[in-house]
């Protein structure tokens, strides 16, 4: 009987350096991307706002128009690219994130009148595609990172960015389903339990938490996301840039089901590569079997009843 | 306006070191209770089985018959013993746990003939009381210690042992209230998630991890409660004793609310102080205010609905 994970797999989480230019950023993604196939990679993850700087300024300017699906070339520049480049490397590609743009309310619509003058929204969204560059799901960050630590770091996505409205869990064809998050939504173990209960055998989070939080959360809820669902959980950050407005930590990782961590990058660009089992899931759920000692009648099931979520393809 | 954690607080952990004679551990529990209390702490928590050797073979002889309640003193030696330290201490006792023995039918009737030849129920069971020596709330571990690691750990306390049916809340007045879970109950997120989300500062765990999972997930598991909830967090483990034939980890810990380790013992006999203060989760709550952030219109609070939770007095 195949297992979670069905067969082996090797995935590189790209810790990208990104500048302020898009179409830059889009032609490096590509490099590495194809960097990490050729490495023998087979599914690839970016890093959260790849092909941007991180901050609530840059959002309006580098969002991409994604709806009606698909999109057209001059409005999402990269979304074609991610699609190319996981068509040309011939992998599995979590695209990280982009701020996306959609489109609400039109001019002399009734929608319009009804929504005010909100004429647009914007999300954090991750695009992921398949082997042959086809879109397999969209997931829009469903918890907005406002945080506010008194001479550490404030951050308001609020601002203006909308949140996503579902847990998203995407079947990776021959490997089988994981669950996607971005950064801050790694802070709510529900995605997470979500995900691992309707079978993902790993959560992946693009994500670029910052040098306050970073040192203190980052692994520690990478790890406890693992061993709580006994499922892998990859994290990808942006490398970190100094003269950012926005600090990333950095410190990409892969974590087994039993919490290890199997690779960990440094601040800088680096390719963490890390060989996953479905064996190691099976040998962890045999000997600690939480998945059968959940008391559901005691405390709910989070997987089950007003849950929203949405599996591709 | 009073936090969720009234006032500051100072807690002891008492990593207890325990032998075969129940008479000699009840006494040696009190000697440091006092001393505990000596030190200033003002709520103080005993590990699991404290009263006795861990292990399936001896639940059934150190097992206490704690109900109908109040229990008489000849079947329940623990309980008074308890009752009394913490009246004679002054302080909020968590007494750690200690085997229950439940009769569930009696010779003759008709319940004995519905459960067959059952005649007793064995639960893993922690008695709190108060500063006045009252019985303040029973927990019986909700999910059994049942593991099979190859080469590390096998144990099964369902081979003997029941579960308990209910989150436990107590409320420690004057200080507010805290969550309760035994060793294993720590793996499962929802008793310390359904705990803060109805107003508990603290979740707290008497637990015997062993020498396999207690270097991999024992502070992990610890920490990881504290930065999901916001709350502090404390396990208090029985010391090692290397001739037993279960070695417990030790490392009894307190958690802040940011999941930084205030205190934590080696494996030896040893008290761990920490000073809690409401202020810190307050401070915690307003810079990452997750508890305002969650997305229950996505995925359902596990603190509603079919949550059977008990809150003492």
């Amino acid at each position: 009987m195949a297992g979670l994970l069905k067969k082996p797999v090797k995935i590189a989480l790209v810790q990208l350096a990104s500048g302020s230019d898009k179409a830059a950023n889009l032609k490096h993604a590509r490099e590495k991307v194809l960097e990490a196939a050729s490495s023998g990679a087979e599914i690839v993850v970016l890093p959260e706002c790849f092909n941007s700087p991180y901050g609530t300024q840059y959002f309006p300017k580098y969002a991409e128009q994604l709806l009606p699906s698909p999109p057209s070339e001059e409005q999402a520049p990269s979304f074609y690219a991610l699609a190319a480049m996981a068509r040309d490397a011939g992998v599995f590609l979590i695209g990280g994130s982009i701020p996306e743009r959609e489109v609400v309310g039109k001019a002399g619509t009734e929608e319009k009148e009804k929504e005010g003058k909100e004429k647009e929204k914007l999300y954090n969204t991750s695009l992921v595609f398949g082997r042959k560059g086809e879109l397999l799901a969209t997931h829009r960050k469903v918890h907005l990172f406002d945080i506010d630590i008194p001479g550490g770091i404030t951050f308001m996505e609020s601002e203006v960015l909308s949140p996503g409205n579902k847990v998203t869990i995407v079947d990776f064809e021959g490997y089988g389903k994981v669950g996607l998050g971005i950064c801050y939504d790694v802070r709510f173990p529900e995605l997470a339990m979500v995900a691992a209960r309707k079978g993902a055998w790993g959560v992946f989070y693009p994500g670029a938490f910052n040098t306050t939080t970073g040192p203190l959360h980052w692994r520690l809820l990478g790890q406890s996301r693992a061993v709580d669902n006994q499922v892998y959980v990859a994290m990808c950050s942006p490398a970190r840039d100094e003269s950012a407005s926005y600090r990333a930590w950095g410190h990409s990782l892969v974590a087994d089901p039993m919490g290890k961590v199997l690779g960990e990058a440094g601040e800088g660009e680096e390719i963490i590569y890390a060989e996953l089992d479905g064996a190691e899931i099976e040998k962890t759920r045999k000997g600690i079997p939480v998945s059968e000692q959940r008391r559901f009648e005691v405390y709910p099931d989070v997987s089950k009843g007003a849950v929203k979520y949405e599996e591709d393809p």
